[in-house]
């Protein structure tokens, strides 16, 4: 596959380094050379700087002081290491609180905050916005022409709301632009003749509120897309004096997973790169297995924002966090493993929250690759040391792609719609950890997945998984029998296709209009089972499973009937269907399983459709391949999430070793929490 | 038994129907054509329309629209439906709050809430009340002479209070109404010498706050009838307009069970026919058995507060509902069980929240009669007409009355005071199960029961069940002086006794005063145990059973000990006594037990005062009768809680299924959550 | 020992009594005598009253009325009865929170508190200030030469936080002088350039709030400090004039064990005895043994806050509280041996809350000698009468010492700032339980033990034990060094020396800087282990022991390797190490154990150190002594927490039972929940 430029191209390596704040130590003689003297030691090449540095920078209103961000950058320049520089506006000093309130957030319960914390201005501030670019500005010019500028880091974890008075006028902005200035519009799709709910002006619709409106479905909704379009918008207002001055430094912005306030598929067009962080909790009781597949499958997501383009890791831990309830430090090997998971699943960076702990305030015990005792004789120190000398291994592998023929789609406004749907089960929706689940199965099988959501483009894929699609968004359903009629295959589970974009039912019984026939069924109603409970499945093949949490009682119209329940009142009522529509097939999935049926289901399609695996063989429990591909070769990352060694047979091919260049034997071996990169000959 | 009157005179039938929102659909062709079809499908003849229309009848100020209210009435009337017609209190326009802020409820907190949701504006506001009599005179005026016009519906589900400083003025008005004026007697009931509490001036009293006080039981309580009273004088200001210009037209309001908020036997005299709304959580993995005790606990006591009275079942579901953690369909016969059991207990109506789904908002998802697929092909609308076309047979049972020999005492305000108890254990005081725990026995055998409280009539029953009267009223001693001694029989239990109606403790050992004479014993100190602890009682007759959360230590004066403690420093202290007073009986039950202990002790009392049963036979688990009677038969109503047949023998009766018409078995059986009405000959 | 006086020299015996509330009952004939004559039946010498009796003694703003209090205290007087005489600042009248809004305290979220409740004043409202000081005054004034007035008794359970303006400029100032008025100095100890949280004047700080900053720790740990200095400062006002007045009266204030708000250490030099409330939650269904030992700890703990001189066990119940989850009365003998637990170590008081139940309000269902029945025929009257004519007794140990070898550093400060700590695990820290967990096997020893702060005398003990000493104050590194190079034995657990007093970490490696040396270790990391997780540690000597939650990861640099840890990465890392330091001894125990290993190791410290013994025997589990010292002999207590009998062998000597005056039997044998008192001879 064609290749991705690096992420700048002045430096096509990985990145590796983290978050450094080299401001809180200028009156500590020393630790600026022993920071440069570590740097180089723990073979780290790119540190983030400036986050936070906002009260330093400007220490009164336009007053500025960059004399420790020349000085730092001037040290890095001189030792060869590239910045990651961040605006500041994550947090504001508190001079600013103090002479101009509006920048402070007021919360859903329409309290004002104080000033402290951070990530909490006003997204809307007039006075906010002007300082942003200003400060950015400065910044820019500055910089502009610094050899050790690499990548804009904008701002810090956006995040959160503001209920403010300047805040509802552009949220009834965005709503007249939605709905055509027609508040008949708005009233019928938020179905307000419900409960005496009509609006008759513009000024009585608020934010949805614990002490006012909360009930109204499309609200809600159309509050949390007003808060990613203004969020998006307040960044592309950073942006903008940023991008003027120096066009051809990449932007990013460092994203948060499966944060829920936000949607990040809409952020694909405003940033260069994805960035984001990635705090998984390693060694719970249960094991790291399924955790190893639910993080790659955020990785997944994060490469498909932008399209497949490689992202970066911007922050992760060397050893533990410190806001769990058990912050465990991370197992030797973990660290490495967890770092090259990233890479194989499309980063071309390892970047670190955060190079040194800080001496006071909250985050001091958040593991850093240089702690308080301030030396290298740490494991942790020495385990980011040796990745520091893998990753310069890998520069072959810089900007390569990884291609998918599956896609599971994740779909963030349709989470929001489930997890505030009225009904059902209050607990147990998990309409995420539903997604990670039919995921489960590819990652097992060392089969390469995009997540995607439902704006995507489907055309590309085999086959698409869509699990909960309770919300069909405009469009959807033509692109869905587009993708079926033309060979594509659909997997569709229980509570899907249920609502519109702003959750108001469709009319004519479930699944949606013509979805009902391309998966040739009906959707009568919904069984919900308490914890504990279950039905019985079966297959017409003889196998059976267990059925929990919800079970649709579905009717067959032009489908095959693979599976029935085989209790309580709707025995022999279909649980699993097929049916042929065009080219293609759709399968329903009528009940949630508790994952063995779902292996079972899914490795039988991958045969069926033929999916390719990154290694063809039979992966023992726990350990799992990539790949990643350019134009010449494929680059196999083998991983083995289990604290043991483990051994399986390569298939009938050549593999060499990149971090030893070694041939790889047959008889592959693979040590505790191990992690190996092949390239194919 | 004298029969009572049809609810409205004009149709002396069984109402079958339920909420029905037309507005919502004005905008969709067909809609309304479909539903008077569907209507008569399902066999419905009563309609309830108008609860939240106030945005749609005045869209703005002093403009009214009664159109679409005019056309469906006219349908109905064309298709012989009757209507029970809102006044739309429940929910008001916006342009309301906004031009209004009084009408905004205040919380507990002292903050005021924005406009949205329902159910909450200030009982208080001049102005509101203004605006609710307006639109009910203009209702009343308008339909006067409707035939569809049965019923008036007040409002919706009054329940919640607000704390402005309106209501704060009518709550010290209320404060001097009932202290005569007199500070010193509110600060000697409310004891305000501790805490050096004592008010100085009436303006210094506020309603309780978790910012202020809120320990003053006294006040905890006062506020609390106050809310009730506020709330109905809310409800007859509403009323007003309408019995004036409709006389003859019963008005009820939809009360909501054992809600706290509101003590409901105060609403008795306001209103003409009482209505309640029943969502019991049925097919909970404990089965359904108790649960549908505690369900006719509840209607038993609606039917007790306009003193015997059919009801009206307003609302109920016919399937699943939407609040629930799990909100699980309805199994098979569970509609028209629950259904008819209404009946048993006195309701002569069957009505649903909802005849239709919404598309939007947040009770789209809340079962209906016509699910958002549109037709009747679907399970639940099957079953609702199976129910239509029984509750068409019954119209002899109209009006009919329950005849009790025993009623339990379940009173409101000594569950507030239970509850606001500072002390003995926090949780686990269970005033309302315990009742309904007291009540099972009684309705496993099949042996109709009142739920009364303490101000009711005593007279009329043969036995009292009195379970942890902590709270004794004004003339209740009196009052079951005279009933014992005139040869009733009472029972009472632990942790009662304590306090009078303000909460004040009687002084000279526990219970009261007088009932230490009436029970023959003094009730010293009361033991709690944890959960999983226990203490052993042991009967006379050599029974053993386990006492658990609450055991009063109590000595016997003139009292006869039937059981002791067998465990613990009070092994050998009386835990049953009985005790002879005037001509009846006084039993205490020291000590809450399991239910072993409830069901052998009450069904030896049922043979000892020979209790009438519905039918004179030992019915199998989970199966029991209930009947109503007129002046000359008995209308039996035989009920299977089981998901299975149950099989057991009449007495040498002769028996006609009112619905088959046909002569009952004497070997009779019972189908899975089966329902048999049949009449005595 | 040498003895210290009695608490007032005028009254040289053990005071028994309660508070008391006369002015609850004005209006009630006969209950004044009542309490009298029951006072006595009681055995009864000393009552405090005044406590909430603002109101009376006020009813308006300057207009006063202590006839009730001049009533009852001649009525103490007639009768030989001691006052205890309480400010009232505890809870003040509704009118002056009327006029005087200021006097409302203001939460952390800074919403206003209505009127209310008690204990919730603001600290520094001039006006209370000026009025608790007036009336103190004329209470002072009035009483002065009473015969009966023994003890000041200083408002009461003085506890909570105050955020108004007024209290934000009192912190302002409270800091400036802290930090010499250099903000740069503050900066630095606050570390604000994390997060850009840099002050630039001192109006910019605002305490602690869920709405504003609350993750600057120093910002936390200077607010806590701030609250107990304002605290007291709110306390010396309210003493000055009393002390002007009555300069030989001793004044207390009633603390509360363990209450995480105030730093009860810095109470020491305002008082002349302390004095607590006791309310164990005896006879949970795990039992009382290490109840008994966690409020030894306490009693302790009061008796060192004025280096060893006796206190007061100013409330404890006399049966059950109210407050509790499962309220339990205290079963036979339990009453006597918890309140005779407290003069073992170092109480001369025995006092309750209450004496009477009150009528009404939220603590009438609290035990009290005097029941609602206001007889003396019940169980708990009768225990409370015999405890009296027990103490009775007791007069040769008033004044007397306790001996203890061995302190467990308890330090409030640290316990702050583990519990504000982010990071390790969030729950489970329990730094208070560990302490108690650590003073265990010295309680089970029957060895006296102090419990000290760390800023206390540490030259006096020859072992000093400091669990999760996190947090090293300055002067401590210094005290530890002398203590240990002078032969003392120190005893440090993981999770210590990490930071200085304002939370900022040490720099170079954990413990801090010599402590490095003291142990001859360093600590590397912190593993944190799962509930149900553990490792496993063994001894050199081949014991085997669970570590559980915290395992510190350590380095022996000059330490011996005493025990080692068996599994997970970190096996055979040492897990116990000792090191000789000067003359002393330092030992380390690095993870936490269960239980079994720190009594295995600090019996076997006992017996090296040689440690005194109350009785030098082995006692039955859940049975114990303790001792208190004069000139010329020692007086044990022998305590039984078993429920039932306990036997065992007295050491070789003469022992009187001062109860009995008999000599006791070598064959010891203590009855149920027995306690008894012997002397040497």
């Amino acid at each position: 596959m064609k290749k991705y430029g690096p992420i700048n191209k002045k430096y096509p390596h990985i990145l590796h380094g983290g978050d450094y704040n080299p401001e809180q130590w200028t009156d500590y003689d020393g630790v600026w050379d022993d920071d440069i003297r570590l740097m180089k030691l723990a073979n780290c090449n790119t540190m983030s700087i400036g986050i936070f540095s906002w009260a330093t920078l400007e220490p009164e209103e336009d007053s500025f002081d960059f004399s420790f961000l020349d000085e730092i950058m001037e040290e890095f320049e001189k030792n060869n290491i590239n910045a990651v520089l961040a605006t500041p506006s994550g947090a504001r000093p508190a001079w600013m609180s103090e002479k101009y309130p509006e920048v402070l957030r007021v919360n859903a319960d329409r309290t004002k905050n104080l000033h402290g914390g951070r990530h909490n201005h006003c997204y809307t501030s007039p006075y906010y916005r002007l300082k942003t670019q200003n400060i950015n500005r400065l910044l820019a010019q500055r910089y502009k022409n610094h050899p050790s500028l690499l990548v804009w880091h904008i701002s810090n974890e956006y995040g959160g709301e503001c209920h403010c008075e300047l805040c509802q006028s552009a949220f009834r902005q965005w709503l007249k632009n939605k709905y055509d200035n027609n508040l008949d519009k708005l009233n019928h799709e938020y179905w307000t003749k419900f409960w005496s709910h009509t609006y008759t002006s513009w000024e009585q619709i608020e934010s949805p509120s614990p002490l006012g409106e909360n009930l109204v479905h499309a609200l809600n909704l159309d509050w949390k897309r007003f808060v990613t379009y203004q969020t998006i918008d307040f960044m592309k207002n950073e942006i903008a004096p940023i991008k003027d001055i120096t066009p051809d430094i990449p932007v990013t912005t460092n994203l948060m997973g499966l944060y829920t306030g936000l949607d990040y598929f809409k952020f694909k067009d405003a940033i260069d790169v994805v960035s984001w962080d990635n705090y998984p909790e390693w060694h719970l009781p249960k094991g790291d297995v399924r955790l190893a597949s639910d993080t790659a499958f955020v990785h997944d997501l994060n490469r498909c924002i932008k399209g497949g383009k490689p992202f970066m890791l911007m922050e992760s831990t060397p050893s533990h966090i410190n806001w769990l309830d058990v912050n465990k430090p991370k197992r030797p090997n973990m660290h490495i493993l967890s770092s090259v998971q990233a890479v194989a699943h499309g980063s071309d960076t390892v970047q670190y929250f955060q190079w040194r702990k800080s001496r006071g305030s909250c985050e001091k015990f958040c593991g850093a690759v240089v702690d308080h005792c301030g030396h290298e004789n740490t494991r942790v120190f020495k385990e980011v040391a040796r990745l520091g000398s893998m990753l310069d291994k890998l520069d072959d592998i810089v900007g390569t792609a990884v291609k998918s023929e599956v896609a599971v789609i994740y779909d963030w406004e349709n989470r929001w719609a489930i997890d505030d749907l009225k009904g059902l089960k209050i607990t147990d929706r998990n309409y995420a950890a539903t997604c990670q689940n039919h995921y489960y199965p590819f990652w097992k099988n060392g089969i390469n997945t995009d997540v995607i959501d439902s704006d995507c483009d489907f055309s590309k894929y085999k086959l698409i998984v869509a699990p909960m699609l309770y919300m069909i968004k405009p469009n959807v359903i033509e692109k869905i029998k587009e993708f079926v009629k033309n060979g594509g295959t659909i997997v569709f589970t229980y509570i899907s296709g249920w609502v519109n974009e702003n959750d108001l039912c469709f009319l004519g019984g479930f699944p949606a209009d013509e979805l009902k026939n391309v998966f040739g069924i009906w959707a009568e109603e919904t069984d919900c089972l308490y914890i504990g409970e279950s039905n019985l499945v079966e297959l017409n093949t003889g196998e059976k499973y267990k059925a929990i949490d919800f079970c649709d009682i579905i009717h067959a119209n032009t489908a095959e009937v693979l599976a029935k329940y085989k209790s309580d009142y709707y025995t022999d009522m279909p649980a699993v269907t097929f049916n042929k529509y065009g080219s293609g097939s759709a399968y329903y999935i009528a009940f949630r399983d508790e994952g063995d049926f779902m292996i079972d289901f899914y490795e039988k399609l991958i045969l069926d459709l033929k999916l390719e695996k990154a290694l063809d063989t039979t992966f023992p429990e726990g350990v799992t391949a990539h790949s990643r591909h350019d134009e010449e070769c494929r680059y196999i990352f083998i991983e083995n999430y289990n604290n043991f060694t483990r051994k399986f047979i390569l298939p009938n091919n050549k593999y060499i070793d990149i971090i030893t260049n070694v041939e790889a034997l047959m008889e592959f071996s693979i040590e505790p929490y191990g992690v190996k990169v092949l390239k194919t000959m």
